[in-house]
C-alpha cells in the first residue's frame, strides 16, 4: 500500500484514482476547482466527465495542494496539457527532492516545444519524472475493461515501482526507458486523430482512414526517431496502439472534433461541441514547429495546421494528402533488379 | 491501354475489374463457375458479392481460361487462397514465359506453408510473379473511395509496370521489393482480426482491441523478419494499415467471423453465417506452423488456433492473452540506470 496523489480530477485523473484506490492505495485526488471538489465530495462521482462511476471510500478529494503533495510515494500529474506548467509551479513548494512523479497527460507546449516531462523536469527541481501512456480511454478504464499501457522512466527501479502501483488484473503495465518516444507518440497521435475524424466526417471510407493512420504513424516515427525516440516505441502500445484507439474509438474527443470539422464546423465550434479539451488542436502547432525544426516531412500534420489555423477547407486538405505523387512506400528498401 | 485478365470474379476480382476497365484497359474477367459468369453477363453486376455496382461495358466475362490467359499484358490472380494452386495448374498451359502475374489474394497454404507467390512461382514456370496488398475493402474500392495499396515485385520495372496499370486518382499504388513481407502481413492479419472480432464479441472495449492489434502486428513482424521480410513493410500499408482496416471495419469478414465466435458461435457456424471464405481460418494453422518452424512466440496466433481447432472457450483464450506476466514492452531497449 502506497500514498498516491493525483493532481487533476478530470476523466483520466478520476479513472486512475478509482483504479489506484481499488488496488489498495491511499489516494488523494486534487482539483484546483472548488466546485469540482464539492461535486466529487457530494456525489462521490465525476458527474460531468465520468458519469455513472462511483468513487471508492478510500479517496480523499481536496483543493489543498500541500496536502496533496506532501509525504507521497507517488504524485500523478493528470491535468490537461495546457495546465501542466502552471500546476507544477503551484505544487513545487510542497514537493520533496527526488519525488517520483508520473505524468499521464499528452501534449507538447507550443510556446517552448517542451514535452510535458520536460516541463516537469524544469519546474520540479530534482523530481524523478516518468510518463504513463497507451491506448486507454478513461471511460473504459473506469469500467474495468482490460487495458494495457506503458510506463517510461529514467531508471528501471522507478519504472518498476510505478508499474507495481498501477498494475491490476484489468490494467496491464509494461515498462520502457524511452520517455521521449512515448511522449511524442501520445501527443502527435491526437493530430492524426483529427485528420482521421475529418476523413470520417467528409464521408471517406475505412480504406482511406487506414491509409491516413498508417501514414500518420510513419510521420510520428520519423520525427520521433530524429528526436531520440526508438522505432520500437512507435510500433508499440504508446505509438500505433494509442493511435488506433484514438482514431477509431467513439470515446475519442480528438476524432470527434475532427469529424465535426469534416462535417463543416469551424475549429472553435467543434471544440465547443466536444466540451472537453481537444489536445490535438494544441499539439498540432507544436508538432508542425518540431517538424520544421528537425526538417522532417509531416504532410498530415501540415495539412491539419492549414485547416485549423488558416481556414483551408477540410476536403481540399484530405484530397491533397491522398493525391500525392506515386512513389515507393519506403525509399530505402533496395531492389534486387 | 493494356490487355489485363482477372482470374476470379468474387468481390475483389470484380472490384479490380471495374477499376481497371475505368482506367481504360481491355479487361477479361474469368470465373470457373458457369452460373457466376451467366449472372455477371445477364445483370452486369456481381449481385451476390458486390451488389449495386454495375460493370462497365469494356469487361469481357468468361469461363474460358485460354481466352483469359493468352496474349495478356498482365494476369491478376484474384481467386481465394485455397484455390490459387488449382487455378494455376489449370491456367499454366496458356501462360507464356515471363508472363507478368500479380496475386491479390491473401493466405498461406497450410499443407506446404507456401505463400501464394511461392505457389505461383512453382506452378507457373518462369512467370514474373508480383503481389498487390493493403487496406482495401472491395466494397469501398468499387464505390471509388480513396484507397492506397502497395505492389511488391522482384524487379523495379515490373513493380512500376503494375503500378501504372492500377493507379488512378482514387486508387494510389506504392511499390516495394519486399514480396514476402507484404504477403505475411496480408495473411496473418486475418488471424489477428479473428482475435479482435472475438474480443468485440465478448464485449471487451476499444482499449482491449487496440492492445490486441498492437501485440498482433508485433507478432507478425517478428515472424516476418525471421522469414526475410523488412520491418518497414510491417509498419506500412500492407502491414499495420491492412491490420487496422481488417480489425475495425464493418466490411471485414474475418472480424465478423471472430465477433460471432465471441458471441458463442462455433467456427463452422460463424463461417456459414459470413457466407464468403474466411481466410483467417485457413491462415491460422499455417501461421502457427510457421511460428513453430521459426521458433517465434506468437501468443495470439496460438490462442486462436486453440479456439478454432481445439474448442478452447473464446473468453478463456482472451483472458489468457490479457493476463500474461508484466514485463518490459521491448526487451531489447536499454536502461541508462
Amino acid at each position: 500500500m502506497n500514498k498516491v496523489s493525483i493532481l487533476g480530477a478530470g476523466s483520466w485523473g478520476t479513472a486512475l484514482a478509482i483504479l489506484l484506490a481499488n488496488n489498495g492505495h491511499e489516494v488523494t485526488l486534487w482539483s484546483i476547482l472548488e466546485a469540482e471538489v464539492e461535486m466529487l465530495n457530494t456525489h462521490r462521482e465525476q458527474i460531468d466527465k465520468l458519469p455513472g462511476v462511483k468513487l471508492p471510500a478510500n479517496i480523499t478529494i481536496t483543493t489543498d495542494l500541500e496536502v496533496s503533495c506532501k509525504d507521497k510515494d507517488l504524485i500523478v500529474f493528470a491535468v490537461a496539457s495546457p495546465y501542466v506548467r502552471s500546476t507544477a509551479k503551484l505544487a513545487v513548494p510542497f514537493i520533496k527532492e527526488n519525488q517520483i512523479v508520473v505524468n499521464v497527460a499528452k501534449g507538447i507546449e507550443d510556446s517552448t516545444l517542451d514535452t510535458l516531462s520536460d516541463i516537469l523536469n524544469e519546474e520540479l527541481n530534482n523530481a524523478d519524472v516518468a510518463v504513463l501512456s497507451g491506448p486507454s480511454h478513461a471511460e473504459e478504464v473506469s469500467h474495468g475493461i482490460p487495458t494495457t499501457v506503458v510506463v517510461g522512466a529514467q531508471s528501471k527501479a522507478t519504472a518498476y515501482f510505478i508499474q507495481d502501483i498501477f498494475m491490476s488484473e484489468k490494467f496491464r503495465v509494461y515498462t520502457s526507458p524511452d520517455i521521449i518516444g512515448i511522449e511524442l507518440g501520445g501527443s502527435i497521435k491526437n493530430v492524426i486523430a483529427l485528420a482521421a475524424g475529418i476523413a470520417d466526417g467528409l464521408g471517406f471510407g475505412d480504406n482511406t482512414k487506414a491509409a491516413l493512420m498508417t501514414r500518420g504513424i510513419a510521420e510520428i516515427s520519423r520525427l520521433g526517431i530524429a528526436m531520440g525516440g526508438k522505432i520500437e516505441t512507435f510500433a508499440g502500445l504508446s505509438g500505433v496502439g494509442d493511435l488506433i484507439v484514438t482514431c477509431t474509438s467513439k470515446h475519442s474527443r480528438n476524432r470527434t472534433a475532427g469529424y465535426l470539422i469534416g462535417k463543416g464546423y469551424t475549429m472553435n465550434e467543434a471544440m465547443d461541441e466536444v466540451k472537453q479539451i481537444v489536445e490535438g488542436v494544441y499539439s498540432a502547432k507544436a508538432a508542425y514547429a518540431l517538424a520544421k525544426k528537425h526538417d522532417i516531412p509531416m504532410p498530415i500534420v501540415e495539412q491539419i495546421n492549414l485547416v485549423l489555423f488558416e481556414n483551408k477547407p477540410a476536403k481540399e486538405a484530405v484530397d491533397d494528402l491522398l493525391t500525392r505523387d506515386k512513389r515507393r512506400e519506403y525509399s530505402d528498401l533496395k531492389w534486387n533488379k
